[in-house]
């Protein structure tokens, strides 16, 4: 498909250095483009070399870059932070690299509307950390909230760690101004908190992994902020005590926590070894991480003491309460680190990211059990255990050659698959399809859904330049 | 447009029939088929008489005439409760009416899941008689639960009461069977809470308003059935001071509220004559109606009192505290029954549904009341004011003549939209676009983004067979 595309070539370059100036643009140096050919998937085979990398600072500057190549039939991939898992900032056809980075700035907090409107470049952390003053929040918080960027999170629809309780990213994206792959500059939404005027193209924006806009200012929903957090662990003997309590705490108890975190011992372990940290009891089995928040202490109390009553009832052996920011903050730190520590346990393997029905994870854990023996490979897991979605990741056998991995995986990887299908799940909660994914989606997607998905991208992405060869394959666009 | 349709002929008609049995089948009665030409919108203008009505029982049965339809280019309105607000049910081009009231079913209580599986004709009310004994709920909560049906409510993202706290209706959909409009049946979503694989096609098709699928099966979640819930009746002087009381309701308690309510003096004479009711001091000038619910009862006592206090600091000459269902519901009904209440009072009216940013609602109310005295119109006025959803409702002026009113009715209706835009609102929150506000979407909705809404509806439904003429106009379908 990539031979319809044109070259970049020097009179390209030079139309890009008029729209943001020479030093923006970086061109012909291997070296300094490597870094823009991948993203934190780690196996090499989802790399390519972008042919430029743009790094635009309005957007009338993307405009300009979107229509130019549009013109040009030349692929743009947009970028953020270059944190994603699925290959989405990958530029599969060369092309355009569309850097974000310079776009990193808080427009407006508007207190009276509880609303927050942001470039797409702005680190998340760096969101929360202007609003705690105001005692608002915004309630998104993926695992990598340190270093990834928020327009990356909408284009993703992230999920992350709060996600029981307050939903995912798309959730608190009331506004987009975007501009389109054929370069013109579109606003959905507004400071509004519900709005039926016309098809919801905003909520088709977030989760398209920059294939169908490129978003340049987004305004999010705040909320109060919690005056009371409570964190548990609770220690299990097995991962399958850990994970058989967690539909039951969801039901039984009446109260939405506001997250549960399944970790592994491999997985504690692993980022207890990174960051050299030692968290109480990491040789328990299993291990839930349980997080109640609210606007009164006293209703926070009454709420973990509740659940950490259900947690004993149903197999823990352990219940630990970090009631303070210093001791969340370590716990959460050891949680959110596990898929970068076990990037340098094991550069050989794959984070996987399925999705199940909350009463399914028993026999989704159960499964990979049974996959992780017939293929004998190491498939330790931890994730979102309340929201059913969990990151189990096929560590290469040490015995293996590179060759035999490389031959195995993709087995491994459709055995879970359809065990993710077979329970009611999908191949992805929060990472995305992206590159890596693409070619598994019709193992949980019907031909008639990927047939409208395409629909979609052709109508809105005519000459298929934004992010091509991401989610599926486009066959007929010309 | 509609010449390029076919009519419905006798041997349409039989066709119909061999799917759907003879019974199911109106034809050729004016007065059987007079009540499908019209949903709840007073103006008779918009009302268009079917061809035929069809009540098909099964997905299939959909499907064969959604696959009939687009084959003999014959146009298709699908139709539930029929009260809607913006002729979305009515059958612009004539064609086939496709009636939901057979697929009344709930399909499945999945507890371990948080889940519910309904039939698209269920009234949404019983959606809740049903769980209420799990200590489970449904959180969508429009005006009209006890008549509308939850197919209805999904395709037109449907807001209601509890929206402040709860969210509107796409945030509970799930998953959906549907229809297309070529006759294909396509699952998406699922019993997942959370879910990136692939285009979010799930949240276009909710508030798509019956114009990209017909849903056949609806997946919602539940949640825990709050414990405790208080309601606060509040009276002020004026429809100015209710209204400016609401922004800080909302920001400076630190509180969501699960519903804030506004209804003018007007709005509370008029449905407590409709019902013969009286509830307390209904001669304030206005009133909203709190809801706080929880967990837990001293939770939800402190964050009432907490929010009463906020309103009497705030220009409040009374709170009212109804604290058990009898009173709650007495009130409740009066707020549900103002817009049946108006249309008895003044069928000459236009029942307006815009939406501003919250702290934008007092400038919305001034600028009603300029309107209001330019156009020597009244306009009184109620709604969720909370979520900054206003249901401002021009009534004749008995002075005038009709010929009059319809003179006058679409300049008051431009110069209230014009405003909404300029507060940057938009011209539905949740009726929707329907028939009645299609020629009004280019005052908020600038071209770029209509287009993009075109290019999905020709993407999904190439021969412009399902419920052509709502939202927006595709002129070049072919």
């Amino acid at each position: 498909m990539s031979n319809k595309y044109n070259a970049v070539t020097d009179q390209i370059v030079e139309r890009l250095v008029e729209i943001v100036g020479e030093k923006y643009v970086l061109y012909g140096d291997a070296e300094k483009l490597e870094p823009f050919s991948h993203d934190e998937v780690a196996e090499s085979q989802y790399a390519h070399m972008p042919d430029c990398v743009v790094r635009p600072e309005s957007t009338e500057q993307i405009a300009a870059i979107m229509s130019l190549a549009n013109d040009e039939r030349i692929p743009v991939t947009p970028r953020g932070a270059g944190s994603g898992l699925s290959g989405g900032a990958v530029p599969v056809h060369g092309g355009i690299v569309l850097l974000c980075d310079r776009m990193n700035r808080i427009l407006e907090i508007d207190r009276e509307n509880l609303t927050v409107t942001v470039q797409p470049g702005l680190v998340t952390n760096e969101i929360n950390d202007a609003l705690s003053q105001y005692g608002l929040f915004y309630a998104g918080y993926p695992m990598s909230l340190e270093t990834c960027y928020v327009g990356g999170n909408v284009a993703e629809n992230a999920g992350g760690g709060k996600a029981v309780k307050y939903g995912v990213t798309g959730r608190y994206v009331l506004g987009l101004e975007l501009v389109t792959p054929t370069g013109e500059i579109v606003r959905l939404g507004g400071k509004l908190v519900k709005d039926v005027t016309g098809y919801n193209l905003l909520q088709l924006m977030v989760g398209s992994e920059g294939t169908l806009g490129v978003f340049t200012e987004i305004t999010l929903k705040l909320m109060p902020l919690p005056k009371s957090s409570v964190d548990l662990l609770v220690l299990f003997r097995t991962a399958k005590e850990a994970i058989s309590a967690v539909p039951t705490i969801m039901t039984a108890g009446g109260i939405i926590p506001t997250a549960i975190e399944f970790m592994d011992q491999s997985s504690v372990r692993a980022s207890c070894e990174y960051l050299n940290e030692s968290i109480p009891y990491q040789d328990a089995g299993a291990m839930l991480l349980i997080t109640v928040d609210g606007a009164h202490e006293q209703q926070v109390e009454r709420e973990y003491e509740s659940i950490g009553e259900l947690c004993l009832e149903n197999g823990a052996i352990e219940v630990y309460v970090a009631d303070n920011y210093t001791t969340s903050e370590r716990i959460w730190k050891v949680r959110r680190n596990i898929a970068e520590a076990f990037k340098v346990v094991s550069p050989h393997q794959s984070l996987e990211d399925v999705v199940v029905p909350i009463a399914a994870i028993p026999d989704m854990v159960d499964g990979l059990g049974e996959i992780s023996g017939r293929h004998e490979v190491q498939i330790p897991c931890y994730g979102h255990a309340g929201d059913g979605n969990l990151h189990a990741t096929p560590v290469m056998n040490p015995a293996w050659t590179l060759d035999e991995w490389h031959e195995k995986l993709p087995r491994i990887m459709e055995d879970m698959y359809k065990l993710t299908h077979s329970l009611g799940g999908m191949i992805s909660g929060e990472h995305g399809i992206g590159h890596k994914r693409k070619k598994y989606m019709n193992f949980v997607v019907p031909e008639a859904s990927l047939e409208m998905m395409r629909a979609v991208k052709r109508a809105l992405d005519p000459n298929n330049i934004l992010n091509p060869g991401k989610i599926v394959d486009v066959n007929d666009a010309s």
